[in-house]
């Protein structure tokens, strides 16, 4: 089916190339304002490029408006059509002519309108003596009206075969990940994919459409840079001066993440960052590699984001959509947004991306910043001030306005001359004074277009000649939105911090990367839109000491807790290794202990992780790679971050010839034969252990007698929870360790502690209960929320 | 013994500071051009600042010259002893007149010159009624002197009991790691190392002193910011406009490494990496950490510096040293050095340390540069100069001279306001228009000593005080000589760059870091000096393909031949992961494959490293943690960079029940299982090989039968080398590949290539010989040395 479908698109683009025919464009919404400002321009574009390649067009405005006016509006907005500047303008006013000659107006409402112009289309083809080659239908209308259109189309306007069906789509593709499924299918009952062309402007504009050209035509020099060891960091920026007022209907939906970061700045950084084909000509080739990028994005975070809204917007939606008096809106108008690619060209590399309303200049870019890795000897004051490496590496698609004024790509004179084909880009004659992106313009290699072209003009052209690489393709529309779904959800309930606009704003929307996160650079010290109280800041607060059954309790908000248990953790690794040589770590499965490995793994370079034996409290028996696997849990959040030696790493044998927590492949009885081997008296330095609900540890339950005493050390036993079976270390192996600490949060262990703090030891009710060191020492880490409700 | 030690040193140190009485302070090489310079300005200030507090002194100048010129050169020393600022001319003229009071010169030569020295200040202490407390013995002599002197005043200098002995010692403190050695060695024959002051003037340098203080004062600001994860680079230079003129008989024997960097740089480096002691305070903390952060430096490559000679040098040395006209000296008079820090919070960080005579200024600073993680969404006009986040941020010790021709500390407006001790450090007034580290002044927190001090007189004050961090420990020499010897070694054959000297150097000695390497950033179009002939570039060359064997042969220069068979590998496990979802890699160990290894490591992007699973063709019966073990070299070269999951590893179980490779432990079938069990039909997709100058290959020796031919799919085998106990995977099973790549590099190999080039399969005579997949593909990679020899 694929390759049947592949095969369509072959000869669909075969044809369009190579065999001239007749070609019917039907503008749908033709009296629109896309239409008049930009779309019939560019079908007039397209018509003086291939007319004299000998291709026939006709070109049908259509809408519902009845035929009288809507032939006296096409017919306005075709007087403005205007040619390049190398056309003459007898030429011009000849071409224009012709072209006029053979646009038409038609309302499209029923489907026997429908009907009407395809036998329409296949009349006029016979009548000149012409083969079809395609018919290309636009639909510049409201997504609305898109399910009507298309099935009238599919039953009504197919060509006959051999000549191409190509429908062009036009933003807004959903809202989030479903309403674009649900849209996606529902063309798809209408349409083969390789049929539909959903544009993405920004795929049009120049400095975008140039990016993979670029990394093509410069791969000796990029080869080398264009990786995490080089790049700095890459900004993907669209900044407006206008604001939302007049279309607060839309926008008050959308928001600026949906109007055009998900969609203009996505596409634009999976261009700059996906694998480079060896053929980007190829149009399956560029698409596939696309898709890819988009998998190595890492998920965004609730912290990944920063949202603001200029002052004045919920006043302007209040007026516009009749909102009472009250009403605050929470849509964001600008965001900053930090976007990581798993994988190992880009893994660490920031892609920060960014785009707002109200904001103090228009314009667009994407700049690759280098790191700098050299020194230079001289002062300052002597380096040559274009080519010292010292200086600021870059390479800048300069989308347009700006300081610039009009498309650009810029690169720095001290890392290479670019190659650029001189028969659509000239290099840009110097303007002294004019300093872009932090240097002189006389820093860079700077190439504009020999002549400016209209997105919409390059696109037509495009979905011309087939080039598929410059839409989105069902897969990548639906990639974006899983991407971005997540994060949307998260911001809904966010509230934005709001600013004045223009350059008043002054360095209020800075924003920063730390720790992973993106948080605005300055502290707002009022909040300015009423919204949910802001929690308590930790500092505040004493770590409270105090006792609970009968052992130290360190209780705290969460974010201390854990800091105060980190560092405990430390002082006794170091002391251990500086003792015994080695640290030997039992560490429990589960999600309370997340914050604590992260905490472990970025804050604490002391720790003696070359010297600590990592074993496990407990495991499901389920493969070490299934992600319910508790190894799997501490290898994503501790071990890939930190040094510790492979054969210092003991995960429990759950997966022994081929099948899981079989008795007969005495996996327990191994671990323990590791740990007697390993650790002196089988006395772990540090057990962490977590409590639940029902008050089992480790994988000890209530219901399940194994491991509460005995010989064993390690056993295995049945969960009430799925997965049922675990391997756990017993608790008399537990109790025979230096320390054990146990860490309680939330608010869901509320009851149970308070229980526990009552009951005697008694571990057949609660497991918990019978953790008693015999001579170590055991701590209790409680927050606040689950010691104080 | 070691106790006992620190308590004299508690005990001296109390003395000295609580406990006033005598102090006898013997100059040695009091007439040289140090003492005159430096040392006796150092004692008078000593005296200055000690005197008030109840201690009494007498300073000996010491010489060999005879008693009465050694008096008149000593009081023409004496003659321009300055007071500070804020003594009044009278009281100063009152102190040195005390000062001169309390200075003789005694001729040092014989044993008996000794023993009288011993006796006078017996007698004087007598003669005064006072306690002694102790005695200074400052070595400003050649280092050949030092044994001599040392023997002397062990035997008939020492203070009684309660007085303690400090003999201070300056470098050289030997050439390289044995003659540091032998020098200390000799030293600890006569003095405790708790007596012994090594010197390193720079630690008394004010801006450098001041380095650990600052880190404690400021430990809330800094905590976060003091890592891999802020700091983007850290310079620490040294730059002279002097030539080594009138010195190179001194010169010539150093060269800039051992002259400034082995010692001045290197300390420097280690105060700002090391861990922050608790303490500061403690001495004993600081080495001691100090210590650590010398364990934590990754060894230096010969790529790991860049070494350059003013072209007027061997000019100089062949005047000054009566050499012929053909001499050309290499010893380098500028070094650039890369250094790492193998540890969690250095990571990665470049640390570039670097220093040179003849250059274009006189300057001494520490720049902690750090990453830039702020995104300022105003244009760049609005940016307010001193506080935006994108500016530059930066903290420097700046030890002295350059355009700020004192000792300061500049930290960035926009990073924190600095606490700085007031009695010593003072806010600088603004200096308009002076730029200094790439921003105006005003842009920093800048401060600089309330009164310009010394370093003797700094040191002389911390000998005086006990204060054994600001001097060079035993220890501490000598890790900072086994840290560089290597270093030395491999560049004293190197051709130093030639450099004309100061401000018309430009640009030619700038370097830059790129894959852990360093290199000039120029590339130096013709070779200045004779030295050997640089080697073919490889790419000049084509790969060579032919067949070896009756199979394919790769044959290449050694770093084309490894990109070959790297992007070979990738291309393979690309393919294996799109057919079947994973990877089978089988590596050997040994040195061949490390370049390999690290070529994988950086640049090979697309590898699906997810999906591969990677396992050993052989391995030593040695723990896997053993320096010795093929794994280890594995997860050192390999592993460590990249992101495999821990359960795709597979090592070779040569280490079970704590016994090595026991027949009865089944270590070889347990691996046969496992990868009967994971590997499909137990055929790997890809197994890399080397070849031994025995012919034999995995660990398949010709004197032993094991595995090249039976069931049995692991073997244990026997190496003619030790560790002589091995398991290999068999023949049977390597050729059950489907494919083999035999990796064969180096000179050494040349006889076996050409013999196994002509014998059959002959495997009990040359085990490679055995190597025919019987369904697979074998390819050799045998690069040129190997090949054509």
């Amino acid at each position: 089916m694929l390759l049947v479908a592949m095969c369509v698109v072959l000869l669909g683009c075969l044809q369009a190339q190579e065999l001239p025919g007749h070609v019917s464009v039907i503008l749908l919404g033709a009296t629109g304002d896309l239409a008049k400002k930009y779309l019939w321009q560019g079908l007039f574009q397209l018509y003086l490029d291939e007319v004299g390649k000998g291709h026939h067009f006709s070109f049908y405005g259509a809408a519902l408006t009845e035929p009288k006016k809507g032939q006296e509006l096409v017919a306005k907005a075709l007087e403005s059509l205007s040619c390049p500047k190398d056309v003459t303008a007898s030429h011009c006013a000849e071409a224009k002519d012709q072209f006029l000659h053979l646009s038409q107006y038609r309302q499209l409402k029923t489907a026997e309108d429908y009907q009407t112009l395809s036998k329409g289309i296949e009349a006029r083809v016979q009548q000149g003596g012409l083969r079809e080659a395609g018919r290309i239908f636009y639909f510049s209308v409201p997504p609305f009206a898109y399910a009507d259109i298309a099935r009238h189309i599919n039953s009504s306007c197919r060509p006959g075969p051999g000549a191409w069906l190509r429908v062009v789509l036009e933003k807004p593709f959903g809202h989030d990940h479903l309403s674009a499924q649900q849209l996606a299918t529902e063309l798809g009952s209408f349409f083969q994919e390789e049929e539909m062309y959903r544009v993405d402007h920004y795929l049009g504009k120049q400095a975008v459409a140039q990016i993979l050209p670029f990394r093509d035509q410069n791969r000796k020099a990029l080869d080398g840079l264009w990786s995490r060891h080089h790049v700095e960091r890459v900004e993907i920026v669209l900044k407006e001066t206008v604001d939302a007022e007049g279309r607060t209907s839309f926008y008050e939906e959308y928001g600026v993440i949906r109007d055009t970061i998900q969609n203009h700045l996505t596409e634009t950084l999976t261009l700059l960052a996906m694998e480079l084909p060896d053929d980007v000509g190829s149009s399956d080739a560029v698409l596939q590699h696309k898709l890819q990028a988009f998998g190595a994005l890492r998920g965004l975070q609730p912290g990944s984001a920063v949202v603001g809204q200029y002052q004045a917007y919920s006043g302007q939606v209040r007026r516009e959509l009749q909102k009472p008096d009250a009403f605050h809106s929470l849509t964001p108008t600008f965001a900053g947004v930090l976007v990581h690619m798993d994988n190992l060209r880009w893994e660490g590399v920031p892609f920060l991306l960014m785009s707002g309303k109200a904001l103090d200049e228009r314009v667009g870019y994407v700049r690759v910043l280098f790191k700098n890795r050299a020194y230079c000897v001289q002062s300052e004051r002597y380096w040559a001030s274009e080519h010292s490496r010292c200086l600021p590496q870059q390479i800048i698609f300069h989308i347009g306005h700006g300081e610039l004024g009009h498309p650009a790509i810029l690169v720095s004179r001290n890392l290479f001359r670019p190659s650029l084909p001189a028969q659509s880009w000239k290099e840009m004659p110097d303007r002294p004074g004019l300093r872009v992106y932090g240097r002189p313009l006389s820093d860079f290699y700077a190439y504009s277009p020999v002549a400016e072209q209209d997105a919409y003009a390059v696109l037509l052209s495009h979905i011309f000649h087939c080039r598929k690489e410059s839409f989105i393709t069902t897969e990548n529309l639906l990639a974006s939105w899983v991407f971005w779904t997540p994060l949307l959800d998260s911001l809904a309930r966010e509230v934005p911090r709001l600013y004045p606009g223009g350059a008043e704003n002054g360095d209020l929307l800075d924003f920063e990367v730390s720790g992973g996160q993106l948080s605005f650079s300055q502290q707002q010290l009022e909040q300015l839109v009423p919204g949910p109280e802001p929690a308590p800041w930790p500092s505040d607060f004493q770590v409270l000491r105090t006792k609970y059954r009968e052992s130290p309790l360190v209780s705290a908000w969460p974010e201390e807790l854990i800091a105060k248990l980190a560092n405990d953790m430390e002082a006794a690794a170091v002391q251990a290794v500086r003792d015994f040589g080695a640290f030997h770590l039992a560490l429990s499965g589960g999600s309370s202990p997340v914050a604590l490995f992260q905490q472990l793994a970025t804050g604490h370079y002391g720790f003696p992780w070359a010297h600590t034996h990592i074993w496990l409290v407990d495991e499901r028996c389920v493969p070490l790679s299934d992600p319910e696997s508790n190894f799997q849990g501490l290898q994503a959040h501790l071990l890939q971050h930190i040094r510790v030696p492979y054969y210092n790493i003991h995960p429990m044998p759950v997966h022994l010839h081929q099948r899981l927590c079989a008795e007969e492949d005495q996996g327990a009885q191994t671990y323990a034969g590791e740990i007697a081997a390993l650790v002196a008296n089988s006395s772990f330095d540090l057990v962490l252990l977590g409590m639940g609900a029902d008050g089992h540890t480790a994988s000890l339950f209530p219901q399940s007698p194994a491991g509460l005493d005995g010989e064993q050390l390690v056993v295995l036993t049945q969960s009430p929870l799925k997965p049922h079976r675990r391997m756990s270390l017993s608790l008399p192996l537990i109790n025979r360790a230096k320390k054990v600490a146990v860490l309680v949060m939330g608010k869901a262990k509320r009851e149970i502690t308070l229980l526990v703090s009552r009951v005697g030891q008694e571990p057949r009710k609660w497991p918990i209960s019978g953790v008693l060191p015999s001579s170590g020492q055991l701590v209790w880490y409680i927050d606040y929320e689950a010691f104080l409700g």
